[in-house]
């Protein structure tokens, strides 16, 4: 539903939320936060929406008595150290919440003499806040759905049949480790592991050589479902509360070894790295994309995974970019180097089918999970989303801007990643960034 | 440390915590109940002890006065709806709270005379209580480490080589599902997926064909790790809290189908299920051995993962069966089929192995985490810890004593696992059922 919130002419009374801030009036992205001044780096977590350069405070809000009904039970949901209470809830709720806030918001708002006094209550300064983890993350699923990037891995196996058998059939997926997901800013320890290289005679135990990032968007989970109660493919969008980006970090020579038969474990679970910001599922309706033509002569999914109004409208058009930036631009002052810019539409599933997929033999799903949807590459190089793919598993160099050269990621280095949306006659809004730095 | 609590010459006041009984005064398992009469299933859930066939309230003994010092801290962090608390505490609470429970439930014990007359307020029926998950269970992972379990797998892909390079050098894991653990008693609904079998030429959705069991030994992890910080192999036998039985459902069909190249996802999914009673560190003392010698030819694990002392003491001697009960058996009145029989020496890797590989990366463990083993299958027929080994994956029929058949799982059917140590001149334990019907 594309209502007020939407209107780009509107303007908010916090000046620094205009045409050039991720965050203008239209976004209002939720997150956790400790606002300035806080005893310990998560003291007094809440919950808060991002605008221009600052956070609306939610709690305060609350205490100020600006909330009542939907937005305000809503509120509540959200002023705690976790949004997962709002997660549980559905659309209606925060619907209700993100128009109030809106009202709030607006330069032109309905309460605006009542508002306006309290701005330095209610608004931080988000250079001075700690941001936090959005949920308590109940569980992570990692999905394989960026078609490319599969492609192109699975093309170092067998160069004439990259894909498995059941790629086009199946949203392929597996569970990953819920316990080590960290916020955008926290460092990454290079991870040590067993690891055999294919031309050594026998594994050893040090740090990674083949370091890598993986670009995907991350997918927060709202409402669940009951265990052995699937989610039909006509309802699976709605149990979407919202976007971000996630780093799916990768240890790809430990990956490679431990891999057989069941999967990735250590290679993937040292850590992960999300962005703080939920942009949410509403805020996102101007974007709602039809989900690209499968090519000519792939199977037609089966019918739990087929709805025509999600084929019509369920991808979104989110533009995604990935940045290195070394210890030497770092120290120069030098912008960041962007390896690769791709977008959602270049993913094979739409998030309905995963959340569909997902529940389709009754696992249930909990406010707060969170998917990763796999990496998502473009279809030529400059749409590759992990150095894997850029290196060619390490046999070709990538030249950056600085002049340095990288197969993997050396310690030092931050990987950076962005994500835009842009449609004439909405205002474009963006993610915020999620990065960490290798130490 | 084998201490008067092991002490086989002394008896409980409970009196059928006798020689009979899984549950003496020298096993006393910690899980998390509610109390008769409740109100709702869930109401009142607080920790408890199995004494013969009740349960010690811990919140009574609170509230009664009985504790001091650790063990009251103790009590406190048990006497909750989960036992993360006192898992999130290390062995010396744990050990003061086993004392004052021995102490408080025997004969022969040094406030006997205040305890007594408690006695209706202290202990409840078993039967008439609920049992409910002993732990927020916030990440499961699933290893594979019951060599003849793999092997036995392995074969049908590669007679000649049945396990991957990588078997005797990585104690190979996979994160599986945390929010579909359920305890045991829980019926698991037959789970529908997508599955091609490899004589059908395109998947198909339906209800489960393959639907299997595996026998493994459930871990429960106590204190954890920061991030970045693995445990070394000396100190990650202290980080098990204690054991218990697994029952990780797998539904085959689905399984072989979806897990190219990330392992399985929704085969495993759908549900696992636990025994209730976590047999604590401390009451396994006597029936730790030694790790078996590991066959001549087979290298020796890396540094990180060997250490003397944990080779010595590391492994338990448990004794494992596997049962099904199937509809008609339970309308006749008849006992279960007793399928398999094996022992947790059968496992190539001590539990202190796993703990150090999993974070041999720097992932992080947290108190409540839970590791299956894999299947426990012994080496002969008569071991065989799935039915996926037991009917070479649906290839040959099993005869029940009741002559039924199987393959694999029936509607109605009930799994049931259980595990017991005996050891001269030490009272025999167990672990008490883990069993749930296929509806």
């Amino acid at each position: 539903m594309i209502d007020e919130t939407h209107d780009a002419k509107r303007k908010s009374w916090v000046a620094s939320a205009d045409g050039h801030s991720e965050f203008p009036l239209q976004n209002l992205p939720l997150g956790v936060f400790s606002p300035p001044g806080a005893t310990a780096p998560d003291a007094g977590a809440r919950g808060g929406v991002a605008i221009g350069d600052s956070i609306f405070d939610l709690r305060a809000a609350l205490d100020a008595g600006l909330f009542s009904g939907d937005a305000q039970a809503a509120a509540v949901a959200a002023a705690g150290p976790t949004l997962n209470p709002l997660m549980a809830r559905g659309a209606t709720l925060r619907r209700a919440l993100r128009r109030r806030v809106f009202d709030l918001l607006a330069e032109d708002g309905s309460d605006a003499a009542r508002v306006r006094p309290l701005a330095s209550r209610l608004v931080h300064p988000a250079a001075a806040c700690t941001l936090h983890l959005p949920a308590a993350v109940g569980n992570f699923t990692d999905f394989f759905a960026g078609i490319h990037h599969a492609t192109n891995g699975g093309r170092r196996r067998d160069p004439n049949n990259p894909l498995n058998p059941n790629y086009k059939y199946v949203p392929v997926a597996y569970h990953s480790r819920a316990s080590s997901v960290r916020p955008s800013g926290v460092p990454v320890r290079r991870p040590h592991g067993q690891r055999k290289l294919p031309d050594e005679a026998a594994p050893s135990y040090g740090a990674c050589r083949k370091l890598d990032y993986e670009l995907e968007l991350a997918v927060w989970i709202g409402p669940g479902n009951a265990q052995g109660e699937p989610i039909p493919i006509a309802e699976a969008g709605s149990r979407v509360f919202g976007l971000g980006l996630v780093n799916d970090w990768s240890a790809r020579d430990i990956q490679q070894w431990e891999s057989a038969p069941l999967g990735p474990f250590l290679g993937k679970s040292f850590g992960s790295t999300v962005s703080p910001w939920i942009v949410t599922a509403e805020a996102l309706e101007p974007f709602r994309v039809a989900q690209p033509p499968r090519p000519a002569g792939d199977p037609r999914p089966l019918p739990y995974l087929w709805d025509d109004a999600d084929q019509q409208n369920g991808a979104y058009d989110i533009a995604l970019e990935a940045f290195i930036l070394t210890a030497s631009m770092r120290d120069k002052g030098q912008p960041p180097h962007r390896v690769s810019h791709s977008n959602t539409t270049d993913l094979y599933w739409t998030l309905a089918q995963l959340v569909a997929h997902h529940t389709s033999g009754g696992c249930n799903l909990v406010p707060g999970d969170l998917f990763g949807t796999g990496t998502i590459s473009g279809p030529t190089p400059e749409g590759w989303g992990s150095l894997s793919e850029q290196s060619a598993d390490g046999t070709r160099t990538l030249t950056l801007h600085s002049g340095e050269t990288r197969t993997f990621l050396a310690d030092g280095d931050e990987a950076i990643f962005r994500a835009h949306c842009r449609r004439d006659g909405f205002a474009a809004i963006g993610f915020g960034e999620c990065r960490a730095r290798i130490v």
